[in-house]
């Protein structure tokens, strides 16, 4: 099989109330096996608070390590959300309203109901290109390799398919799980041999509690469909000789 | 009301399962929330892959920038656990069998249960102190500011209170949250107004849809309940005199 250049990407999840605990960020997960099944391996997530100086230097500092960043959270029309305005600093670019922006948003809510409030989504980095929003009008934006998504998990959910067009992955990272009824320290010599002989392969191991039973997930994850096959192998040859019982293979 | 100085904490959530998407990191909310009941604010979450470089410089960079860091993740007994011999390394301290938590778990396994695997979980820097765990024996540490847990959620959460003897927090951050029946930008103006003229209270509109319907939740934070109270009185009035629906104050 042919060999592309691994494609990588960083998160950064811009809001205080991820922070202080009061709402669980989901978008990471979204993101994650969105990005996954375009062959674009996230390799940091970061969680920061709405303060512009945050934003500006993490922007500054992620955009240079991979090669796509997302952004999600602050663009919409209170005064917490500054991202728009940060990533405009960030880039350079002057932050105003965006011609097609606030078209768009003219075109979407009825006559009168344009506010100040609503005008503000339009601003952005006057030159940004839009992410479009089926859900409730307000674009996402990008500029160069960093991408601005909003908070909310279905609205963000509902975006993230126009951009199929617009990323170049790698080779998708496929990936197959093995459930064992079994304890981590019964199979964890056996996981590090196999690891061992299939470099190619990452091997995860992750303890579950399920119906009120302990079990354990092996997660084998490549870009080689041949090589989990021969990992996998490896891994029920012992599972059999050791009389471990599987709970299922996905 | 005296003023303690603010103590601040940073958190690294160590997996790959978290970065592809497969685990939806539960952590940060269970640990930010404790955090904040004993004065603790966290300014920041990295998620990172299972890699000694990227886990040693991100202690060692984290260490330095909060009060605390706590890390979860990477402290069990497969050969994708290795937080505790890159927490070694980052603070230069021997990786070996820990007296204190191999007696321990020699206890808490059965005779012939306690094997490699099991006993790897001793494994620590040697000179670290202990958090006991009550759910499962196998204990997390802390060496200096930096406190490392296990990635498992619901053992997490029955360690972590054994710590609030060992943390020193500031001032408890107290919060008011207003849920109300209309959309951010409605008040999206008159909150920009009330942040102005409250600089300590740290004001968040958040959008929610449930039960079928749209909302806003405005949070208030900050140390001073009084501020707090100021801050809710100006937003009630406005509502008031706006005929906007509140759906609850908590």
């Amino acid at each position: 099989m042919t060999n592309k250049k691994e494609i990588i990407a960083g998160i950064i999840i811009i809001g205080n109330e991820i922070l202080s605990g009061r709402t669980k960020d989901l978008n990471t997960s979204a993101l994650s096996i969105w990005l996954n099944s375009l062959g674009i391996n996230v390799q940091e997530v970061r969680v920061i608070p709405d303060i512009e100086k945050t934003i500006i230097d993490t922007v500054n500092e992620l955009k240079k390590k991979y090669n796509y960043v997302f952004t999600t959270g602050g663009i919409g029309p209170t005064h917490d959300d500054i991202t728009a305005e940060s990533i405009s600093k960030a880039f350079n670019i002057e932050y105003d309203f965006h011609k097609e922006a606030f078209s768009l948003l003219e075109k979407y809510y009825d006559s009168g109901e344009f506010n100040e409030g609503r005008q503000k989504m339009a601003k952005m980095p006057i030159t940004a290109n839009l992410i479009l929003n089926p859900r409730s009008g307000a674009p996402g934006f990008y500029v160069e390799n960093v991408f601005c998504l909003p908070g909310v998990p279905s609205i963000l959910k509902s975006m993230i398919g126009s951009l199929n067009s617009v990323l170049i992955g790698g080779d998708p990272i496929l990936s197959k799980t093995i459930n064992l009824r079994t304890y981590e320290s019964e199979i964890a010599k056996t996981l590090t041999e196999v690891q061992n002989n299939n470099k190619d392969v990452e091997i995860g191991s992750y303890p579950f509690f399920r119906q009120g039973k302990l079990g354990v997930s092996i997660v084998l994850r490549s870009v080689d469909k041949d090589k989990i096959n021969i990992c996998n192998s490896q891994i029920l040859e012992f599972i059999k000789a050791k009389n471990i019982k599987i709970v299922e293979i996905d």
